[in-house]
């Protein structure tokens, strides 16, 4: 089960207010833990919109489904009922994550006012997950051959949970593949003329995934940045096809164009 | 027709490798121009991972649509092809665009290859769109009722052709809405205190969207943005309402917390 989806939900994403650093920050953590992100999927602060991109996630073969966003006090965090809808569950105070938010509010010695309560409003049978840095608690809900996480869209509380509780479960469900990645850089060769470069090295090296990022123009030469990237079962190993990939080219490079490419 | 998707295409994103802001940018000017995004959805470089997200976007209504990245020369971008087999088109050498490839070339005094020529291969049916800063024109395809732009990734590419080309063609489909917005900084107020009064400003001024935006702890208090969109006939119409439910929230505030909020 190595096919995750992020799902980023929140107006403030499509109306371009906010850049979607959460689910880059996860898709990076994910890639790295020998998971493979298939989609990423903006939605509204929206019940339907909510529940259909869960579905159209599962759908698709997705067993391992994070939501962000959509957690809080207010009347337009509506991520758990959408998950709920998604599922046919009900709402319904959860004890435990209850017992979290008195936590945070009862050394405040503020009262739990209905703002505050909904936060402890789950779906049947998921279950809450600490925010060691806000207040509300993420959720966790186990499906019959899958998982739901949904977490905070502040990006300080998503990433905390993330790396304190979600990094290791998910590592296990994600199984044992490694990432590994390597770069080149390369200067005054324009993609164009790379290309054919590419397919070469790509025959040769099965499995390892090849990218070039044209980065512009500098100092009058196009700068271009290769990627290449290869999951294996050790990271050491991933590593080495990559930069073995990457070794390839630059030969190849240095032969055609007589530039030195810088590998790093 | 004021429903627009964005369907941003490449591996980069779904690794965490680069932040998605080409989606923010494009969503901030959609929403600007009077534009609804309803979503954005980040695949890979993969045909059939591009053509079911366009003809998803088809499904739920959306009638137009931007992609961006995949028109380059290497083997890997094949958005064109994905969007040709969603619509079942054939591909073939637009020669308008061949002429486009062959004027930033030539000037260089370089060879039309197998690669650079690939970047002239379109959908049956298609346009190209000049690109001022790279070498890959853009694409745009005209449906029965609805239109797809396919923009690069370079966001310097991107950005221009959207500006200079694109954003004028698509105001006119998106009809005469305007965008508007006002936003509000609390210090000291905890969202879940604030909650029961977004409620009541919302109430209050109906069709204008009231979000709260947790920014951490400063200097011991909570800091809070509250940002306050809404579409209306004129710009200026549109500023006022959200400006409008801004002052009644400060109002509140001030009453019940005893602080005063900067309205910016």
């Amino acid at each position: 089960m190595s096919q995750v989806e992020i799902i980023s939900i929140g107006n403030e994403l499509l109306i371009g207010k906010v850049t979607n650093t959460n689910a880059s920050w996860l898709a990076d953590k994910i890639t790295r833990l020998g998971g493979r992100v298939r989609r990423i999927v903006v939605v509204a602060d929206d019940l339907g919109e909510i529940a259909s991109s869960i579905r159209e996630a599962i759908a698709r073969g997705t067993r391992l489904i994070i939501t962000t966003g959509g957690l809080g006090p207010t009347y337009d965090d509506m991520t758990l009922s959408g998950i709920a809808g998604c599922f046919g569950l009900e709402m319904e105070v959860n004890e435990e994550a209850l017992d979290l938010i008195k936590a945070k509010y009862g050394s405040k010695g503020w009262e739990l006012t209905p703002a505050r309560r909904k936060m402890a409003v789950f779906p049947r049978g998921a279950r809450p997950i600490p925010n060691p840095v806000g207040t509300a608690p993420a959720m966790k809900l186990e499906l019959k051959d899958g998982v739901v996480y949904a977490l905070p869209g502040v990006p300080s509380e998503m990433e905390a949970i993330f790396d304190e509780y979600v990094a290791k479960e998910i590592k296990e469900r994600l199984g044992r593949m490694s990432f590994g990645e390597a770069r080149l850089v390369l200067r005054g060769v324009p993609e164009s003329s790379l290309a054919p470069l590419l397919d070469e090295v790509r025959a040769k090296n099965v499995g390892v995934y090849v990218k070039s990022h044209p980065k512009g123009v500098e100092a009058g030469q196009s700068l271009i940045e290769v990627h290449f990237t290869c999951y294996s079962t050790t990271e050491e190993d991933a590593n080495k096809l990559a930069s073995e990939a990457a070794s390839d080219l630059a030969k190849l490079v240095e032969k055609k164009f007589n530039v030195r490419p810088s590998i790093t």
